[in-house]
């Protein structure tokens, strides 16, 4: 396989497993389409499906899975602790391998654009794909949720990017975008006070003059099996290529070090590409010349 | 993809390029089979050929390389200033994937007998391979070369594994098996005395008492471009598995300090496994509890 995309949907649905196995079954039924993974959360009764491929597979996954989801799933009928606004609620593509930030853009406006002529389900883009600056804000588009959607895109600023000013009547809208892999990444302090996670991810996140494309916060987190209370910094890495996590780790590091604080494990959560990792290799051990292309094996057979 | 096992013999031919195309053609025309790499060296008169595959496939493209080459390559009229045996002298079997050295150990006794029985060439069953202590160095099963193997296998000792006491009369004999993939790793020190890079290789090997599995000795370089000196810590990890490049890095950074010297960068030559940078990622930056196969998305992939 040369390109990858990954795509990561959230559906309007966590209660019905035979309802999530039947939209499972779409990305399954797809060929040169790979499903990675899919779980499901009751109480926000929404489930995430991940899928890669390359462009043509993952559009054809995404329309189909699109398509049952509007079949299978009323949002008239739908409770959960997680805003919503439709069926499949948010669809982001994910450059991998061998393509561009550019080629998911182009991606998410050829599934819009299925999406509201085969589905009947409008779009707005979002993320890098959004066409005006507050599109950009996956929370400003769905505010309103499904029960305002149908008054919001009349508004002068809010029609949808694909598929007119009239929502589907089960299925609500759809965000569609590119955006970069995104790492969790949490990192564990020697100390039980949250203050000081706090003071720190202050100091890293992009919102108060941090890093860029970091977003972090100061949690106190309680070990489950000792009892035990300690900080944690804890971040969402959105674009690892221009922040990579060593970074994040060296200045957690020596801003701790201030409260003679230390870090005493790191952990990411989920899904990780793996050059987010061997970039941090390369960082420490000084590999300068490193051609992660060519040289790592694994990438001649992708 | 799910098994991946990696092979890289060395042909007896640098000079004649048909002659090697014509051997890395069987490599192409193998289905299942990926060929990564191969060059030819001159005056060694010498072709690294690389390629990937399951056992199957690694099977049946080795097997077709040994038939070319015995038929292309006659020893008695081959001189180069690396010592040979074989057509094919050297094939090794390395573990990449989803399969273990003991796989890999099968594999060289099913290809090492199809060699002998379908090319007529002796096999001598080499590193993890071995059937004797003496026969895991190549080195030593080498010696005497092509010129004294027909001699050198009648005696008690030097009977091959495979195909018996008579060499094949133009391709000689070949060394087959398994061994774990080979990192190539050079250190470069902010010093000019080639000493202090002996000193600290003679402290991390293995044979002086160092890391398990890994060689290494201390270099002078010049820099072809400024023309400056400098001393280099040159490594073969034979199994970074066992020993990790971090705990060398970080050895040479700690040795090289009792001489106010520091490391300015390191290089990995060749292609490298991504295991081997992510171990090192996960050391320098504590995720202590990743799952190198389910967290590294293209895990899913391969």
């Amino acid at each position: 396989m040369a390109q990858i995309i990954e795509s990561i949907p959230n559906i309007s649905e966590g209660r019905r497993p035979e309802v999530v196995e039947a939209c499972v079954d779409e990305i399954r039924s797809t060929p040169g389409c790979t499903l990675l993974d899919y779980s499901s959360d009751e109480s926000h009764n929404r489930s995430v499906i991940t899928y890669i491929g390359d462009a043509k597979a993952v559009e054809e996954a995404s329309v189909k899975l699109v398509k049952k989801a509007a079949e299978l799933i009323d949002l008239n009928h739908h409770e959960g602790e997680h805003p919503r606004m439709g069926a499949v609620d948010v669809m982001p593509f994910l450059p991998i391998k061998d393509c561009t930030t550019e080629d998911c853009i182009e991606l998410s406006k050829v599934v819009g654009k299925r999406i509201a002529d085969e589905a009947g389900v409008p779009v707005f883009l979002y993320e890098e794909s959004a066409t005006r600056p507050e599109r950009q804000n996956l929370v400003k588009i769905r505010k309103g949720q499904f029960e305002g959607m149908a008054e919001k895109v009349q508004e002068p600023d809010w029609e949808p990017d694909f598929g007119g000013r009239r929502i589907h009547p089960t299925a609500g809208v759809t965000a569609v975008g590119a955006r970069p892999p995104l790492v969790a990444f949490n990192l564990d302090l020697d100390t039980d006070d949250v203050q000081i996670a706090k003071n720190i991810a202050k100091i890293i996140r992009e919102k108060d003059g941090g890093f860029k494309c970091v977003k972090s916060m100061g949690f106190e987190i309680e070990d489950e099996e000792t009892g035990r209370k300690y900080a944690q910094v804890s971040c969402n890495m959105t674009n690892f290529e221009q922040t990579p996590l060593y970074r994040v780790v060296e200045t957690v590091k020596f801003e701790a070090a201030r409260y003679g604080v230390h870090v005493t494990k790191t952990e990411i959560i989920g899904l990780c590409p793996m050059k987010a990792m061997v970039d941090c290799a390369q960082y420490y051990m000084q590999t300068n010349d490193f051609d992660f292309e060519k040289q790592i094996l694994e990438n001649h057979i992708i």
